[in-house]
């Protein structure tokens, strides 16, 4: 009888173990970008797609955007990128060749982590593209 | 013996269950905004602003976008709707009023259930708006 229980609440025990192992796992996904959007400041960078203009997107994924997502500390909740495929609308040329979009709690922080890295961040700007981006604050309502 | 043996077995099937229900509450959040986009495809309708145009969120999100979101079916992972609120330039009018974005697996699919719906989106659009959308389709990258 006391053998039993014994093995039964050890079994109970790595049962409840994994259990809270799963838990665990599910909150340190927080930084990745399986977190819920609502409420957050998107600030997106979108580069327009333009006859013979570039963009390297191995660069800006593993040098610019890092970079600047370094900056924004604990403000940022998330960062994306994505490469423009085609226009949704037929016979419209692509509108964009690449996004990045930084999902952020507040604004002003992120002003103030920007403004002084201003200069640097223009001057990343060749050693990826040669265009001028266009950049869109938003609020995500849903 | 028996006794105990009953009792810590059917403590592990309740156990067993919870950790079940568990799984299958994260398995349905599927269709929530909290998951990761890395490989999926966006559809991001944009709506330009420009002086004197409107915009009707209200309806956009409850009318507008669900009504789409149905015809996407399992093909659709998640919808977002964010609001324009500046230009991150300074001194740059805002760039967009409103974007609704479908996160998709399939482009085709998207297009072969949004070819038959066409006009009834386009007879939608009067409802909420009065300036025509930028459409990208683009690949999430990171």
């Amino acid at each position: 009888m006391k053998f039993t229980l014994i093995v039964s609440l050890l079994l109970l025990t790595s049962v409840l173990t994994v259990l809270g192992q799963d838990k665990q796992s599910r909150k340190s996904k927080g930084h990745s970008s399986a977190v819920s959007e609502k409420g957050l400041i998107k600030v997106s960078v979108m580069y327009p797609f333009s006859e013979g203009k570039t963009f390297n997107m191995a660069y800006y994924e593993s040098k610019h955007m890092p970079m600047v997502a370094a900056w924004l500390g604990d403000n940022l909740v998330k960062y994306t990128i994505e490469k423009g495929v085609a226009s949704g609308i037929p016979n419209q040329p692509l509108p964009y060749m690449a996004i990045g979009i930084f999902y952020i709690k507040n604004l002003e922080e992120y002003q103030k982590a920007i403004a002084p890295n201003r200069d640097a961040i223009r001057a990343d700007f060749p050693n990826y593209t040669d265009v001028a981006p266009v950049i869109l604050v938003s609020e995500v309502v849903r």
